[in-house]
C-alpha cells in the first residue's frame, strides 16, 4: 500500500496533504474489512472512527499528547498508526495484538480500553498528572454515544468540567452504541444532531481564545474556523452546563472538518468537548447496513449452528416470561448478545435495555422486585463486576428476588484479560444470601433458571459460558438436584468441578462430583467428599475466594484428612483460544495451578 | 406535644392546616435536636428537610404512594410521621430503628438507603412495577446534591427520563453535600438556583397537561401555581435535557410553595423533578453554621481525644506528601472524615475531592499512576464496594501503584448492615496483583502506609478501623514486618488473626499469630501456622472468601493434619455497638460462628 505501510507512525502522517490521508483512510478502511474478517475481532465501529483517528494524529502528537479510548471497539486505526501494522495479523491471538488499548503493548496506549465508561476519569488523572508536572500536551478521550449512558462517563465529565485540565472528550455519535443506544441522553443526542437551525454563535472571541499565546495564529484559525464556530451550539447544552467548551456537531468522515475543530480545541487549554457524527461500518455495505451484526467477529465459526447458552437463556426465558407476567427482563445494551431479543420482540413491555448502566440495572431490578416482579438481568460476567455494591446493598441486605443470568461466564478466549469471566463466582459467593448455579448444559441451564426464579427467596444467579457445550455428551443423573456424581466402585480419588468443565473430566480414572447449585454447598456435598481420601477441584475461575477454598476450609474444620489441591486461575488469564485457556486448569498435573 | 404525638399519621397530617403543619414542623425540630444528640445520627441533614418531608406527606399519600430517599441522612422526618415517633429513642441501637430506610422495618420504607446515589433506578423500578401492574400511585425520590454527583443517579435520570414512570425526583439541594459538594454539577446548581432573572415560562398549558384527566382542578391549579410555574426554568437545563419536566428551585422551608409545586407534579404522570432549596441544619444554630460538624453524631464519645485511625492516616499521608510530590490525595465527599483536610489544607494542589463518585475516583487514580504520580484514594470500607470492576479492570491489569486508605474497615457499629466494612478483604483479595495491609495500631500504619507507598508494585490497600485502638496495649515485634508471632514455649494452639482484634486475643492460653500483609501471604506465614495442631483464625470480616478460608486451602493442599477453626461473620451484621459486634467474633467459643 502507498501509505499504509512500514513508514507510517504519527510524525509521517502530518506530512501528507488531505488528499493524501484521505487515500490512507480508504487503504486502512480496506486493510480493516481484509484483515478483521480473517482475525474476529470489531469492525463495524472500527470503520466509523478511521478519519477521526487520523485527524486525531494530523493534528496531535501522540505519545506526548495522551489518546485514551473508551473500549478498543474503536482504535484499531490508532494501533495501525502507532507501529503495530506489522503485528496486525496477530490481532486477539495468543501472545497476539491485544483488541484494545494496552499501556503494555505500546507507548501510544495511555491507558486501557476493555470496559466502557471510564474514559473521562482516566484522562483526567493522565491530564492533572501532567499539569502538575508542568506537562503542556493535551489529553484526548475518544468515547462513543454508548459510553454516555454510563455513570462513569458522567461522573468524570462532573470532575472533569470543574478542573483545569487540558483535557478533550472526543464524543464520537454514531446512534448504535452496542446495539441501540438506550435513555435520555441518546434521545437528546439525537436532537442535538437533527437541529439545523443552529445558534449563531455569541462567541467572545477574546474571553474564549484568551488563555492562548498564539496571536495571529489565532485570528488566522478563527477565519479558517469561522464555518465550525458558527455550528457552535454555545449556550444551555448538556455539556457546557457541565462546564465544557462545546463543538459540534462535526462531520465525522470529513479529514477538512474534523481537522479544523481539532486545531481550534487545540489552542484552547481548558476542559473541551466535540461531537462527532459518524457512520459505523463506513465504505463497507454490509456492515452499514447491519452493524449490529457484525459488532464483534469471531474469528473461529467452528460452533455455528449449534445452540449457544445465550439463545437457551433467551429462549427459555421467553417461554417464562409467556406464563408468568410478573417476569421482566433487563439488559445493559447487550441485548442480542445475551439473547434478550427472543423476550424484547414478543413481551417488549416487559422488556428493559437500561445502556451501559449496570449498576442501574441492578437497583432497577431492585425496585421491581420490591413490587412483586420477578426481574431477570442478563449480563456478562466481566460486566457484572459493576454492579458488585448494588448487589449487596439494594439486593442482599433486603433479600429481595432479583435473578442475573450470568453470560460469558468462565474464560472467553480472545477478548482477553479484560474480558474474563472469571471473577464472578468468588464475587457472588462473598455476598450473604446469594444463591449461585451453575448449569454445564442446555437441560440445566433451563433447570437452574427456573429454580432461582421460584425455590430461591432471595438473590440469585445463574451462569454459564460463552458459545455451546463443547462436548456434546449428555450426562447422566436427575435433573433438579445440587449436584451429581459420577462414581465408580470403590474409588477413593475424586475430581470436583462445576460449569462446563464436567464434560471434559467425568470418565477418567477418577470419580467426578458436579455441583451445580455452587453456593451455598449443601452439608450433604461436604459428606460426599469427606468419603474420598484424594480429592482435586478443578475451577473454572479465580482460586482465590473461589468454591475450593471454601470447600478446603469446610473439609479441614470437620477433620477431614486426606490430599487436597485445586486447579484454578491464579491470575489474569491472556488472550488466547477458549480450549488453550481451559487447559490451562484441565492439564493432568494434579498440583495447584501456578499459571498467572 | 401537640401535634407530634401517637396519632399523627400521614392520614391525619392530610387535616392540618397550613399554619398546624408550621407547629408540627416546630415540634419535629425540637424533637429531632433534643433526641439525636441523645441517640446520635444525623442531625443536620435532617433538619433540613422538616418541611420538605411534611409537604410531601400532605400531598401524597405512603405508602400507596412510594417514597425512597437517597440515604436516610434525610429521612428521620419521615419515620417520626409514619409509626415510628415511640420507638425513635431506640434509633441506631441494637434491634433498635435504623439509621436509614429499610423496607423491613416498616412499609413507609419503599427502598433500603444506606448508600448514596441509588434512589432514581430504585424509584424507577418501583415504578415502572406500578404501571406494569395498573397501579396509578406516584414513586417520589428524595435525593441530595450530594447524590447528583454520583453516576448512579445519571444512570437512573437517564433511564426516568425517557420512560412513561409515574416518578417525581425531589433534587434537595442544600449545597453541602457531606462535605462540600465536588465538581460541575454543584457549580451548575448553584448557577441554577441563583439565576433570579427566570425566564417567563412559554408553557404550553395544553400540551404540558394534556395527559391528565383532570379539568377545573387544573385550572385551578394553574391559578394557584402561577407563581411557581413562572419560576420555571423551562428549556434547555440538564435535567429538561434528560427528559424531565422540571420546576425549580423552590423554598424548602416554605410549606405553600411546596404544597403547590407538589400539587402540581401530582398532576402530571411523567417523570419531573422539583429542585429545593433547603439549609443544613435549619433551625439550630450550631449545626447550621457548621453543618459538617453536626453531620452525624456519635452517640458514645468516651474514645474523644484518643487520636483517631482516620486522624493517624491524615497527618501521616500529609507528613509524605510534603517530602515527596508526586503523593496526591483523593476523596469522595469524605475529607473530614477520613482525615484528608491536613493534606487538602498544607497541599490543595494534590488534594483532589471528586463528590461521590468511587468508582471515578480510582480511575481518575489510575490515570495519574500512569503518569507516575503516587495516588492515594481515602475511602470507607463500604464504599469502596463500588469500585471492584475499576479496581480489577483499571488498576490491577496493568498493575498500576494506585494505594487505598480503607478507612472503617470491619464492624462499625450503629449503622449497621449498610455500612459494615466487612466485605473489603475478600474483595481486594480475590483480585490478581493486589497487595493488602490491615495494621492494628498507629506505627503500624504509618509502617504500612509507606510500604503500600513505595515497596509495592501494583495496587495496595492500607485498611484500619473506625475509632481508635479500644485497648492501648503495645505490642512486641519489629515493624515492617509481614507478620508477628506471639509465642509461649511449647504451645500447639494458635490464634490467627490481623487488625484490632490482635489487641484483644494476645495474651492469652494459644500463642497469637498477627497479620499484618495479609495479602498475599509469604511460605513463611503457612509454615509457621504448620508447627501447630491446632489452629483458630478470627477474622473481622466475612468468612466467604476471607484470609482464614485461604489458609485452610494452603494447609490442606500441604498436608497438614491438625484441628481447624474460623470465626468470622457469616451474613450481615446488624447495627449494635461496636463491642457486641466484636463479641461475635471473639467469643470462647472456637467452633464456627454461625452468626447471620
Amino acid at each position: 500500500m502507498k501509505y499504509l505501510n512500514g513508514n507510517i507512525t504519527p510524525d509521517n502522517l502530518k506530512r501528507l496533504s488531505t488528499v493524501e490521508l484521505s487515500r490512507l483512510c480508504a487503504e486502512i478502511r480496506r486493510f480493516l474489512i481484509k484483515t478483521v474478517s480473517e482475525t474476529g475481532g470489531h469492525l463495524a465501529s472500527n470503520l466509523g472512527t478511521v478519519e477521526l483517528i487520523v485527524a486525531l494524529h494530523r493534528v496531535y502528537s501522540s505519545p506526548r499528547d495522551k489518546f485514551v479510548f473508551d473500549v478498543g471497539h474503536q482504535a484499531y486505526t490508532h494501533k495501525l498508526l502507532t507501529g503495530r501494522l506489522e503485528r496486525f495479523n496477530t490481532l486477539r491471538e495468543e501472545n497476539g495484538l491485544s483488541g484494545f488499548p494496552r499501556p503494555s503493548e505500546s507507548e501510544h496506549d495511555a491507558f486501557i480500553g476493555g470496559h466502557s465508561g471510564i474514559s473521562v476519569s482516566a484522562a483526567l488523572g493522565l491530564a492533572e498528572a501532567m499539569r502538575l508536572s508542568g506537562d503542556k500536551h493535551k489529553v484526548i478521550a475518544v468515547a462513543g454515544d454508548g459510553a454516555f449512558t454510563n455513570g462513569g462517563v458522567y461522573e468524570g465529565l462532573n470532575n472533569a468540567g470543574k478542573s483545569r485540565a487540558n483535557i478533550l472528550i472526543i464524543l464520537n455519535n454514531n446512534e448504535m452504541s452496542i446495539s441501540r443506544s438506550a435513555g435520555a441522553v441518546s434521545a437528546y443526542l439525537s436532537r442535538l444532531r437533527a437541529t439545523r437551525k443552529y445558534y449563531r454563535a455569541k462567541l467572545n472571541v477574546k474571553g474564549f481564545l484568551g488563555k492562548t499565546q498564539a496571536g495571529e495564529a489565532v485570528k488566522t484559525a478563527i477565519s479558517r474556523t469561522k464555518r465550525i464556530v458558527k455550528n457552535v451550539i454555545y449556550q444551555g447544552n448538556l455539556f457546557e452546563n457541565l462546564g465544557f467548551k462545546y463543538y459540534g456537531s462535526v462531520d465525522g468522515h470529513n479529514l477538512t472538518e474534523l481537522t479544523e475543530v481539532l486545531e481550534l480545541a487545540k489552542m484552547i487549554d481548558s476542559p473541551c468537548l466535540i461531537h462527532v457524527k459518524t457512520k459505523k461500518g463506513k465504505g463497507y455495505k454490509p456492515a452499514e447496513h447491519n452493524s449490529g451484526e457484525y459488532h464483534g467477529l469471531d474469528k473461529v465459526k467452528s460452533l455455528r449452528g449449534r445452540e449457544t447458552f445465550s439463545e437457551v437463556f433467551g429462549r427459555e426465558i421467553l417461554a417464562l416470561g409467556k406464563n408468568d407476567e410478573k417476569i421482566c427482563l433487563i439488559s445493559a445494551a447487550m441485548k442480542h448478545a445475551t439473547g434478550c431479543n427472543y423476550f424484547n420482540n414478543a413481551l417488549p413491555e416487559r422488556f428493559f435495555d437500561c445502556g451501559i448502566a449496570e449498576s442501574h440495572a441492578v437497583t432497577f431490578a431492585c425496585g421491581l422486585a420490591a413490587q412483586g416482579m420477578l426481574p431477570v438481568f442478563a449480563v456478562y460476567s466481566t460486566f457484572s463486576q459493576r454492579c458488585f455494591d448494588r448487589l449487596i446493598h439494594d439486593a442482599a441486605i433486603e433479600n429481595l428476588r432479583v435473578v442475573l443470568a450470568i453470560d460469558r461466564a468462565g474464560v472467553v478466549g480472545e477478548d482477553g484479560e479484560t474480558h474474563q469471566g472469571v471473577f464472578d463466582v468468588a464475587m457472588l459467593s462473598l455476598i450473604p444470601n446469594f444463591t449461585v448455579f451453575s448449569p454445564a448444559s442446555p437441560d440445566e441451564l433451563r433447570d437452574c433458571l427456573r429454580r432461582a426464579l421460584y425455590e430461591v427467596s432471595g438473590p440469585a444467579a445463574v451462569r454459564y459460558p460463552r458459545g455451546s457445550i463443547p462436548h456434546g455428551r449428555s450426562l447422566r443423573g436427575k435433573i433438579g438436584n445440587d449436584f451429581r456424581l459420577f462414581k465408580k466402585r470403590g474409588n477413593k480419588k475424586l475430581i470436583i468441578t462445576y460449569g462446563r468443565t464436567v464434560h471434559r473430566l467425568v470418565g477418567g480414572e477418577a470419580d467426578t462430583l458436579q455441583l451445580i447449585k455452587i453456593h451455598p454447598l449443601s452439608d450433604g456435598i461436604i459428606d460426599v467428599i469427606k468419603g474420598y481420601k484424594d480429592v482435586v477441584f478443578v475451577e473454572e475461575g479465580i482460586k482465590r475466594g473461589g468454591v475450593g477454598e471454601f470447600v478446603a476450609s469446610e473439609l479441614l474444620a470437620r477433620g477431614w484428612k486426606g490430599k487436597y489441591a485445586i486447579r484454578a486461575y491464579n491470575g489474569f488469564v491472556p488472550a488466547a483460544d477458549t480450549e488453550k485457556q481451559l487447559s490451562l486448569i484441565l492439564s493432568a498435573d494434579t498440583g495447584e495451578n501456578e499459571q498467572t
